[in-house]
């Protein structure tokens, strides 16, 4: 995928969540139909990329005279989104960032469930004692092919990210959460969302200066 | 600050790194002029968009038919972004995810410093024998403002966030980084940025799916 289909699926796929919690919102209120232009109005964007959104992710349903079925974009947004399973996901790298993320009580609420974690430091393995067992990296691959795991939170240190993305990669692993401090590129079958906490940091520091800057300008 | 103000100024912000980044890159290879309508075509933006962003950002130093200094522009834009300060910050809620952003490794690279922590947890709390000492939250103000602390990592519970927000607020901080799992509203004076780690495996999955219906719909 190039970069540049990479933030156009990415910003796709922000429009579609949001389209879904506007169309929620709507059969809440009663409605049964919906018009791109309403539905294009709620969500700040145009009814025509509302069009083009729904027939890219082949949820047209319905035409721009008589509108859409809000329920069944629903259930083509659910199958398309996969809102119901659990989401099954190990943490690579048990660190303390990554211990921090495998006793994250914030994911039950969401569906979420780490099965594994994985490490290379022996004195971090624990197959047995815990309840979410920490596994050798060497595992990895017939863990994740065995138990049809898909989706990878990422918090090993820097030089080891690109080395466990490629073993990621080969494990059938398709999503990686990466909190090592390192931008990782996305590949044709692996989309990757890098959270740099430094980066969020500076960004937040660029921003309180900006308006003291603003204010000072004003005053 | 309206919702539509702070994104313009999120989005703007974004663009101002973009544009230094650009910036620095175009001097390395020995220029020292660049003119509104390159920047925008390295930056993916209209050439009206560059000079609005210079005017509002009062980095304006050139015109259209001559150009912009990038020396100049250069500076401009590190005294608005303010690059080579020490970035100290305090972290609030030592749980899991607070210690362990407490003793991240990856901030010296990048110049942060994290100087205390603060916790409500009377068994958290320790003064004296670590590098970094966890205080009480009754201690945030006079410590803040003692130490012109501006920005902060929330990482406490759910339910703390918001009266912890309003604690943060008249503290004197001006920016948030929030890993708590509710999604706070920035004031006029507080800027925030929400890291929603269950939230961003959701979308990972959406991803993850959405790439396998694309590929299934190819084959």
């Amino acid at each position: 995928m190039s970069e540049k289909d990479f933030y156009a699926q990415k910003d796709l796929i922000k429009r579609l969540v949001r389209y879904k919690n506007i169309l929620l919102r709507l059969k809440s209120m009663g409605l049964s139909r919906v018009f791109s232009d309403n539905l294009g109005d709620a969500a700040g964007v145009s009814s025509s990329l509302v069009r083009k959104d729904f027939s890219l992710a082949s949820l047209a349903v319905g035409n721009k005279r008589g509108g859409y079925s809000i329920d069944l974009l629903l259930r083509r947004l659910d199958d398309l989104l996969g809102a119901h399973d659990v989401q099954r996901i190990i943490i690579v790298g048990c660190g303390k960032i990554g211990t921090a993320l495998l006793n994250y009580k914030g994911f039950s609420n969401e569906n979420i469930q780490v099965v594994a974690g994985f490490d290379n430091d022996p004195a971090r393995i624990n197959p047995a004692n815990t309840p979410i067992p920490i596994l050798p990296i060497s595992q990895l691959e017939p863990f994740c092919q065995e138990q049809s795991i898909q989706v990878a939170v990422l918090a090993v240190p820097e030089k080891a990210a690109a080395g466990i993305l490629d073993k990621l990669s080969a494990a059938g692993i398709r999503g990686v959460l990466n909190f090592s401090p390192v931008q990782l590129k996305a590949g044709s079958a692996l989309f990757i969302q890098n959270i740099n906490i430094a980066f969020e940091i500076e960004n937040l520091f660029y921003h309180v200066r900006f308006n003291q800057r603003q204010a000072n300008a004003g005053s």
